[in-house]
């Protein structure tokens, strides 16, 4: 018996163009697990991407985007279109943390063939930006997804980022969040392209709903770049009011953007944001591989004061560049 | 009538040097406002650092951290020492935010000459990472601060990156806020040399003391290297309840990481997460240089599938390297 060799991941990218689910589950481990082997594939599945529409769905955890991704899913199938969700933060049930018990209301999603969930692991325990979740979304458009949703837990640069990689950004927001807690979102407020406050059956959310037209009436642009006008969209998973309407605001927001020629605009935007995560990666590469080696030995510089942090850090990238490019020119 | 050219950074230093507060406002505004003049007298400054004892102190919003960090300065200066604290939580009312109303409560200590309060400016609106946060705190180590408090809200891995700038990390957890919110902090827990529990005034904290506790024994380390044993204080600020053993831990953490020898591992470490972050830092502020020449020619070319997004960083690198290099050899 010899050992069946493991499937190269170039491999994979015939089945992930053919929709199948294991290779592209398999092919989304791999990107995790963040191995070189697993370029080469990325950058085939890369050149047959471009046709899903990227979602992008924020919100402080307990504004119930979750449950409210689960309901959009379903309104996305019912036009027959499929779907596919990254979920990246560590408190959402896709995640795996069943903290809210609100696991059980996906199952339904998970035995349909035409969604595709995949929670993604974060940086360290944290809910930080994982460097797999553009590849991952990558996979899923290749793999044929119309609509791909981005979840992530609004309150740090690291998810703004995430959301910046999308097409249609929701920012959800709740009823009943404390002052604090919904103060940490002022700036991602800004990012919207849709709104929506979740929990309108409760006798509170008309005034968050209220609040949010007036900080979008005081300091937030109401319109964009080629006439998008930024909707405020109340929903309830209750009685499910609001699922349609959003699903046609996030649908009206990808046709507006293409006939006011915003689009090309955005898909630069993500192209740039996509570009700095990726050399950013690279660096903290780098920098993890030279941490016993060239950093440690910056460090004890900087420590006995022969350097200053900033001219060490410039020591450690001309250092390090090199071989980042090294690498990069061994593939023919 | 000529124009007074303004002073130049290099000048300030030397106020610094001297405790003059107006000295040390003015340099950490000019390192707020990067510009490239101030990095000779930060390369100075830094000379003089390693006498502070640096202190992070994070929490979510809401955990009454900033009303703890103005009872721990009147501590520390009830025992002769300058205490400066840098705000790097949005919704801080050191920071300006003034939701809590705390603002008042500092009032008095802002009359006090040996107190220094600065507030960041963060990346965007958000809480994110300042990259002026350290070299702000280098400012108030020559100064002769002793105690510098660094404040961050708990939620991203920016704000943890901050707070691995501190010889002493201290996490404020709070009783009655949401296990949603609570759950978000389960990888700051881990960078915990001390935890908090604040408003132990209020019926519920016990339960949090004990939660704390049993999570501490279950999954978390309690004690480090070199014997240091993670100690769970409970806080309040009606009564000023452990603000003494806050400081007394404190102090307590320096002084085992001397006898133990870990400092000088802490320090490397310290400086290490220095190298990474001006280093990224460099990085994206080539990147905003170049955003509309190399990096959107790079991004068009992505678009047109060309490239890979990985190529396309590895070429980006590759191109805004030697600038980066070349710029670092300009200054005799």
């Amino acid at each position: 018996m010899t050992a069946v060799p493991p499937l190269p991941s170039l491999a994979l990218v015939e089945g992930v163009r053919a929709g199948k689910v294991a290779a592209i589950a398999r092919l989304i481990s791999r990107v995790e697990a963040n191995s070189d082997e697993v370029e080469e594939a990325l950058a085939e599945i890369h050149r047959h991407t471009g046709k899903a529409h990227i979602v992008g769905i924020t919100g402080v955890p307990g504004s119930g985007k979750s449950t409210l991704i689960a309901q959009l899913c379903r309104a996305v199938r019912e036009t027959g279109r499929k779907v596919g969700v990254v979920a990246i933060d560590p408190t959402s049930p896709f995640s795996g943390g069943a903290i809210l018990g609100d696991r059980i209301r996906m199952s339904d999603l998970n035995a349909d063939p035409d969604v595709f969930i995949r929670s993604m692991a974060t940086r360290g325990a944290l809910g930080g930006l994982s460097r797999a979740t553009v590849p991952a979304v990558d996979v899923l458009d290749a793999a044929g997804y119309e609509v791909v949703i981005i979840e992530t837990v609004g309150v740090g640069q690291d998810e703004v980022d995430v959301v910046r990689a999308a097409h249609t950004t929701v920012v959800v927001s709740a009823p009943g969040l404390g002052d604090d807690i919904q103060a940490i979102k002022a700036g991602v407020l800004e990012i919207a392209d849709i709104h929506v406050v979740s929990k309108c059956d409760r006798p509170d959310a008309n005034r968050t709903v209220t609040e949010l037209k007036s900080m979008l009436g005081l300091g937030l642009k109401l319109e964009q770049g080629g006439g998008w006008r930024i909707p405020v969209i109340p929903t309830s998973s209750v009685s499910g009011e609001g699922i349609d309407e959003l699903l046609s605001a996030i649908d009206g927001h990808l046709q507006s953007m293409k006939e006011s020629g915003e689009l090309a605009e955005r898909l630069l935007a993500m192209a740039e944001m996509r570009l700095l995560k990726s050399a950013e990666g690279m660096l903290r590469d780098r920098f993890e591989a030279e941490r016993k080696g060239k950093v440690r030995s910056i460090a004890e510089r900087i420590i006995r004061f022969e350097l200053s942090p900033r001219a060490g850090a410039r020591l450690l990238l001309d250092e390090i560049q090199g071989e980042i490019n090294g690498q990069g020119n061994e593939p023919a």
